[in-house]
C-alpha cells in the first residue's frame, strides 16, 4: 500500500477538552479503538494492519506517524485495555453500597453484559495474547503478567474484606483465591467465546462464588 | 510450491501391525504429528501448511492425497488429539487404586508434567483452537464445544464417585463442578504458557481440590 501522509485523516471533534493537536490525537485514538475491536475478537496474529486502518479510516503513513510498527502498536492495545479494564474491575470493586463479594460478583455481571453486547465474539485482549504468545512478540510476555497479578492484587484486595466481614470461608487465602478467580475467569472467556453465549461465564461465576462462601452452619 | 508426489516420503517403518500401505499411512501420521506440534504451540491462523510438511518431511502432493486442505487437516487434528486426550484422562480416571478425587489430582500431574516436557511451550489444542475460534472455519465450533462436553461428562462421573464416596461436598453438584473444572482448566493452561510456568495448574488444581472437599468438621 502506498504510504499517504496523516493530513488525510477527516477531522472529527469529540466531546472533551481539545488536545493540542485534535486530528492527530484523533486519529491515534481511532487506531487503538479500530485494533481493540479487531484484536479482542480474532487475536493478534490473524489480523492485518491494514484491516485496522480500514477500519480506522486512518492512512498507512498516519499509523506510522504514531507507531514504529505492529508490536510497538500492540503494546499500546495493552495499555489502552488495561486502563480501561481497571476502570470497569474498580468501579465494581470499590462500590461500598454492596458486601465486597457482591462487589466481584458485579464485576462478573457486568463482564458478562459487556461481552452479551458483542455476541459474545470479542474476548479479554490480554487473554487471547496470552494465548497466543507462543507467535508473539517476546516483549509482550512481561507486561501480560504484570497487568494478570495487577487484576488479582485488586481482586485479592477485595477479597480480604470480604473474608474480614465473614464472608468467605477464612481458612481460604485471599491472594491463592483471588489468582484461582483470575486463572478461571479467563478460561470462562475462552468458552463464552467459543460457545456465543453467557452460559461459562455465569457458571463459572456462581459456582465460584457458592465454593468459596463461609459455611452456612 | 510445487505438487510433488506422495512416492517422495522416505519409507520409515514403525512398530506395530504394518498397514496396509505403510509409507501412506506413516506419512499421514507424520503430517498430523507435526501438526499437533506445530498447533498446540502456536495455534492454527499462525501457522502455515508449509511448515508442518517441512517439519514433517512430506510434499505438498502427500498432504493433498489426505486431506483436501488446512480447513479438513484442522479437522483431522482435532480428532488426534481429543483421541490421544481421552487416553490420558481416562487412564487417570479409571485407575480404582486410588480416591476418585485422587484420581482428577493426578490426571492435573500427569497434565502438567506433559507440559513441563515442553518446557510449557504447548497448551491445549482444544482450548487454542477455541480462543482463535473468530478466525477459524465456523464448522470447528460445534465440534470444539462437544469435545469439552465430553472431557466435562467423564469428570463428572468421576466427581459424583468423590461425592458417594464423602471426598465431596455433598451440596455441589457433580456436572456443574465438571464444567467449572474443565473452564478453569483451560484457563490454567493459558497462563501456564504465558508464564512459562507450571505454578498456575498447580495453583488452580490445588485450590480447586482443596474448596470442593467436605468440610473436615
Amino acid at each position: 500500500m502506498a504510504s499517504r501522509t496523516p493530513d488525510n485523516v477527516p477531522p472529527k471533534r469529540r466531546r472533551g477538552r481539545p488536545p493540542r493537536d485534535p486530528n492527530a490525537s484523533e486519529a491515534r485514538q481511532r487506531l487503538v479503538r479500530s485494533g481493540l475491536i479487531h484484536l479482542t475478537e480474532r487475536g493478534y496474529s490473524s489480523v492485518g494492519i491494514d484491516e485496522i486502518l480500514a477500519h480506522a479510516d486512518v492512512p498507512k503513513g498516519g499509523f506510522y506517524h504514531y507507531f514504529s510498527g505492529k508490536e510497538q502498536f500492540g503494546l499500546a492495545l495493552i495499555e489502552a485495555y488495561h486502563a480501561y479494564f481497571i476502570e470497569m474491575l474498580d468501579s465494581a470493586l470499590a462500590d461500598t453500597s454492596m458486601s465486597p463479594l457482591s462487589r466481584l460478583k458485579a464485576f462478573t455481571r457486568n463482564a458478562e453484559a459487556g461481552m452479551a453486547r458483542h455476541e459474545f465474539r470479542r474476548g479479554c485482549l490480554i487473554g487471547n495474547l496470552g494465548q497466543e504468545m507462543a507467535a508473539l512478540p517476546e516483549v509482550f510476555r512481561a507486561r501480560l503478567v504484570e497487568i494478570f497479578q495487577d487484576w488479582q492484587e485488586r481482586t485479592a484486595s477485595c477479597l480480604r474484606s470480604a473474608r474480614d466481614s465473614g464472608e468467605i470461608d477464612p481458612r481460604q487465602a485471599p491472594d491463592a483465591l483471588a489468582a484461582f478467580f483470575w486463572i478461571g475467569w479467563e478460561g470462562a472467556v475462552l468458552r463464552a467465546k467459543l460457545e456465543r453465549h453467557g452460559q461459562p461465564l455465569r457458571l463459572f461465576a456462581d459456582t465460584f462464588f457458592n465454593l468459596v462462601q463461609a459455611p452456612k452452619e
